[in-house]
């Protein structure tokens, strides 16, 4: 691994290089591609959160004015076990409202929806199940009747999908143990990733029933296998192209139009287009789940942690799925807990399936173990971070779901805290301060890269990682870093299914660590190449050749009367050395390492009101290594808003019925520039051993902690906690009137 | 190399991948890229052959309706001694009518047109140099006053650009020892490719500079590497995606309008699509070489070849570059010839620079020595094929320029032909019979390929060779035969100059070779990373595992319970294994395989009309190996077709101005379908020792034999000889009356 200190590309600040195509909006994203003869899709969306389809009549609308295409489930293969295949559109039941039922294409999105009003849909109207509380209780209704817990049948069937546990030690002699204990219960309300772009794509099926969709998407692979499986279509039969995209946050890495624009594209013999509304995104797309989560932790007078539980309950929506693993996985893993019980639960209500939201599972659980760490500080009168440092994971602690932490920076970064001036300054007059840490463990997964230097010695890095965040900055960066060449002499480009190796989506915060080694590679591959040719130029064998900032140089001690061989000097004479120079590599990246932050604010809750300012906010996190400094720092600053936004203000709140009542941003209410100050950010660097510039993910992380964050301060200010989110202006307002 | 016994799919005829789009009309071509806010240039041509270009006024061309950009050559950098860049927009000089003297961008087509006629250039006319005579005479107009044949300035400037000689033994002794000689002078005229597409691109440059061109083309990393010196840019910073190509045979090889476009894109912001007329692609594109060729050859009584010699002299146009050097070669090459000696001459005249045609410079001086060979037989009273069979190069035969043949197959094509039953058969009645044998050396050059395998195990191959041949089949036949698969599971894709390796141009007859041989190099990369991942599954030694027939296998002798892996199985577990399988090769391939063929054909003069039909054209060629059958039959049936028009009607003709007089397809006159009988073909199967699969290059050979074969066969059928091409009514009755 190579020392920062040695590094020219990694850790400067250059433009990326979609940034000028996008502020000059020239990039195309999802909505962004018309092709000749092109038909606008729509969907018949269920008006029911829980109804059984007795029948679906298309015959008017197959009729209708400038209708090319009409089709409901019946139209597709039969989705079996495929949950996603019946969340794309309804066979039997509708389970959500939203849930698609039908779609058409039309000449134009008037006729397309003049034809939505022409479909007959015979719905038996079921019993809604819209809260944990019902799903779980006793002799709740079914929100699938063939459902039971971890597919168990000699047991009833449930709304709980699943159960997991963690367990380790003893925890009743732990807490026995303990001569503090503190106890809570706490929920988090339904959040939406707060993408700015609709979800769309635009697809084509040749003559030959080859498929080709254009969407913003964050994995086209995926797109591609999930597609093909809804559709009953080899894989190799569909090509994804992924266009720009406009926020993600994990609401993009599943699908919801394209087997729909496809089987009509393909009914039709035309391209067609589909876009969800902003409403459509809100009702019937996945956000991440509600949750319910009973913590109880308990420590010695010195502070150290003697045992910890976590009863974990998230709502899955309409198919099971909820981010239940990592919320388990999260919620002690920051901590040396010699005895614990984690205990997680997947919960069908009649909602959208949820979907990933960044870091997804881990705030929520985080949240409650972090408040009640805080209880546990002010118990022992300890300061937060002194109590976080006794007790902190370092190298060699064994993470709560199994491995062996190899180095990580949680120290690092609480101790950055402890002497970060905005800690080590008094809070505000009035206002409260609350910390917490945050923690991801980020993953790896399968990439692939290409590397292809043209003939004047530039090279062109093709991966298939949506980029996000600004990845292709990071992968040309990489790139520049190993071939020894300047940034600007450098393409990178996120090819389709069909121009580039597989990839796994861009989520998960593995994109930077893992097509990034898979850059690395492919530029280590064209090295290798590289001292090959000079060898042969040089009538050396290639083991006496070295690659040195960019160039092909004898090795030390070699008796060679030779001028050194740069990139661009061998790309010159390629041809005569045995043709292009062109490397690739794939891998299943092991060795992701975990991230953790530490997050104080200081706020000031306007009790009159309930409103809250947020007055200062500082962010510190191991990046392992930052590639490109500033996309570190935007991903710090985006996840803290995001986090203040979710513990604040965000919510989906729902009528009796379970319909959505706040379904568009002016009710769902994310938070806004001039709602916030400037984020501070500091990122520690605590290389990760296990990629060859020691980046760790950056992106999951810095959501995790301002939860918490924010709720400790306020409970900071006020005196009292407010055990659940959010701390919107009614619910502070409400808690202070309780308290007299 | 394998047996073609043992192949599976190599020799089938599936239906090409690019087929179907083609027939139901969906494939994009050059002219079919629009983009929003899509401008439209026009090149406004110089109306004389040769002229001075005093001044050029753009100024109310720039101030018309709707026009954004308008360019001359001094918009562009300084040419200095690059002719394509003058060629692409004049500079001081005009060198043929139609030369390029500026372009407009504007909003529609007849803003374009109507800017055009708004541009003021004064010219200062100058005498044109329009044939070879006039060029090479004593005295004769300088098309370029600094231009030094071979580039020795100390000899007086001249039009004969080049000169080169290959000499072999003592001529003269030769032609002392010779019983017979036969003495003969021809000339063909300029042809053109007659290609159905003309030329057409888009451009668009990103607000970064970076451009990206949409063209036909038959190479569009040359048109990268070319646009970029034309434009003064580095090559890196130009993207070409490479249309389908509505034929090329050469025409499509170099550059006229994308630099153009790219500048006038930039100037206007907006994209800029340019489309030549049928008419601007005859005035203003390159055809090939009119020809003046001075033949001699000698024999002994028993048919022995004692001595040859060629006087070659190639129109190259208004810059160097006529194929000369191709005409050298391919002159005498299917001969053992003891004493020679071929001079080739490149001269300029004031017409379009000459571009490659099929075999480029090969037909025009084959048919004078196929001529004159015929004659020869004629005289010593032997069969042509018979007299050929005698005298026929085979392995090991030193060619004249230079190399000694490997296996070749001109023997066993000449064997076919005297056993065919078009052969053996009687010449029909008052009809002529005319054969000749044709040779192309091909060429091997730079190409790359990418294979990836998808997670349900098809294939895709990628790679950089525009497909006009049917070369997407054949890529895909040979990826099916290496990793056996089926041919229905994999995709061929042409990249484009980002999303594939560098390959050099479709031309040569080296696609299928060399671009053939990366895709196997690329399957075979492939192949080991199966072996290895079937190795580590199975706990073996890579070294101890096998692919046979699709499946990774115990080697014989390992000892493994173990069922075979297909690459299906490999591809599902990849990520389990290592991650996505993914191959690469580049190379510079040597070896490529010459190509004979025999063609042969009767026809029938009318000596009333001067009309000649053609009652029967057979056509025998090495192909090496025919990677799909059909294909290759279409190669030689298209070649046939070109040459047997070429040989009969098609003529460049100017007036006395230099103006060309037929500049359309109504004037120009190429065969159609119901001009011709069906052409038999019959291939023959020498396989080529340097590639994996015998493929020898089967484009070019095609075209070279019909012109000597139907001069042969009016020769027969008229008793007397026309030495000149075309054979078209007029010339035949002039030659008719001239004999009374």
């Amino acid at each position: 691994m190579a020392e920062a200190v040695d590094l020219k590309a990694i850790g400067t600040r250059p433009v990326r290089p979609d940034g000028i195509e996008k502020v000059t909006g020239r990039a195309a994203f999802g909505a962004d591609l018309n092709l000749p003869g092109m038909l606008y899709g729509k969907v018949l969306r269920s008006p029911y959160a829980h109804a059984r389809i007795k029948s679906v009549d298309l015959s008017k609308a197959r009729a209708a004015d400038g209708v090319l295409a009409v089709v409901a489930g019946a139209d597709f293969p039969d989705a079996g076990r495929n949950d996603l295949a019946k969340n794309v559109i309804a066979r039997d039941k509708v389970l959500y409202h939203g849930h698609a039922v039908a779609a058409v294409a039309a000449k134009t999105l008037d006729e397309a929806d003049a034809a939505l009003d022409l479909i007959e849909v015979d719905y038996e109207v079921l019993n809604p199940v819209l809260s944990l509380d019902e799903a779980m209780a006793e002799g709740a209704t079914l929100v699938n009747e063939n459902q039971h817990t971890n597919g168990d049948t000699s047991k009833p069937a449930s709304n709980i999908a699943a159960m997991q546990k963690f367990e380790r030690g003893d925890v009743e002699q732990g807490f026995a143990e303990a001569d503090v204990v503190v106890e809570s219960e706490h929920r988090v309300p339904t959040a939406h990733q707060g993408y700015i772009e609709p979800h769309a794509c635009t697809a084509t099926v040749n003559e030959d029933g080859k498929a080709t969709i254009w969407c913003c998407t964050q994995g086209h692979f995926e797109v591609r296998s999930l597609t093909a499986a809804v559709l009953g279509e080899r894989v190799g039969n569909i090509k994804v192209i992924p266009s720009e995209i406009g926020g993600g946050f994990g609401g993009k890495t599943i699908i919801y139009l394209e087997p729909l624009a496809v089987k009509m594209a393909q009914m039709a013999g035309r391209p067609v287009k589909m876009m969800m509304s902003r409403e459509e995104v809100f009702r019937a797309t996945g956000p991440t789940s509600a949750t319910w989560c009973k913590v109880k932790i308990g420590a010695k007078n010195d502070g150290t942690f003697t045992a910890a539980t976590a009863w974990l309950a998230y709502e899955a929506g309409a198919y099971p799925g909820a981010p239940t693993g990592p919320g388990c996985m999260s919620v002690l893993a920051p901590y040396e807990v010699p005895n614990l019980l984690i205990e997680g639960n997947d919960v069908l209500v009649n909602k959208p399936k949820v979907c990933a939201y960044r870091a997804p599972g881990a705030p929520q659980s985080m949240h409650a173990m972090e408040c009640a760490i805080d209880e546990l500080a002010r118990k022992l009168g300890m300061d937060p971070i002194d109590l976080r440092l006794k007790n902190a994971a370092a190298e060699g602690t064994q993470a709560p779901y199994g491995p062996t932490f190899p180095p990580i920076g949680l120290k690092e970064c609480l101790q950055a805290a402890k002497e970060h001036p905005n800690y080590t300054s008094p809070v505000p007059e009035g206002a409260g301060r609350g910390l917490a840490v945050g923690f991801w463990f980020n993953i790896g997964m399968q990439s692939s890269a290409e590397v292809r230097i043209s003939e004047d010695g530039m090279a062109t890095v093709m991966e298939g990682s949506p980029d996000i965040g600004g990845s292709r900055a990071g992968m040309a960066l990489m790139a520049a870093e190993t071939l020894g060449i300047p940034y600007e002499q450098i393409k990178a480009h996120v090819g389709d299914t069909e121009s580039t190796g597989f990839c796994n989506v861009t989520g998960g915060s593995r994109t930077t660590f893992a097509t990034g080694m898979a850059v690395v590679q492919a530029c280590e591959d064209i090295i290798a190449q590289c001292k090959q040719r000079a060898a042969l130029t040089w009538d050396l064998d290639e083991e006496q050749v070295d690659w040195v900032d960019g160039e092909a140089v004898p090795k030390p001690g070699v008796n060679a009367d030779v001028k050194p061989l740069s990139l661009a000097n061998i790309a010159r004479s390629a041809g005569r050395t045995g043709g292009p120079l062109l490397g690739r590599a794939s891998l299943n990246a092991q060795g992701a390492g975990a991230s953790f932050s530490v997050n104080w604010t200081d706020l000031k809750v306007d009790t009159e009101t309930g409103k809250t300012d947020v007055l200062a906010f500082t962010a510190i996190q191991d990046a392992g290594r930052a590639i490109h400094p500033s996309y570190v720092e935007g991903q710090m600053q985006g996840g803290a808003v995001q986090g203040i936004g979710w513990a604040l203000n965000e919510e989906y709140i729902y009528d009796k019925d379970g319909v959505m009542e706040n379904a568009g941003f002016l009710d769902y209410r994310v938070p806004v520039a001039s709602d916030l100050p400037m984020i501070d950010t500091q990122i520690v660097e605590v290389p990760n051993p296990s990629h060859p510039y020691g980046v760790r993910g950056v992106g999951e992380t810095p959501i995790v902690a301002p939860l918490a964050a924010v709720s400790n301060a306020v409970r900071d200010q006020l005196g009292f906690r407010i055990d659940d989110l959010p701390l919107s202006p009614p619910r502070v307002l409400a808690a202070i009137d309780e308290r007299g």
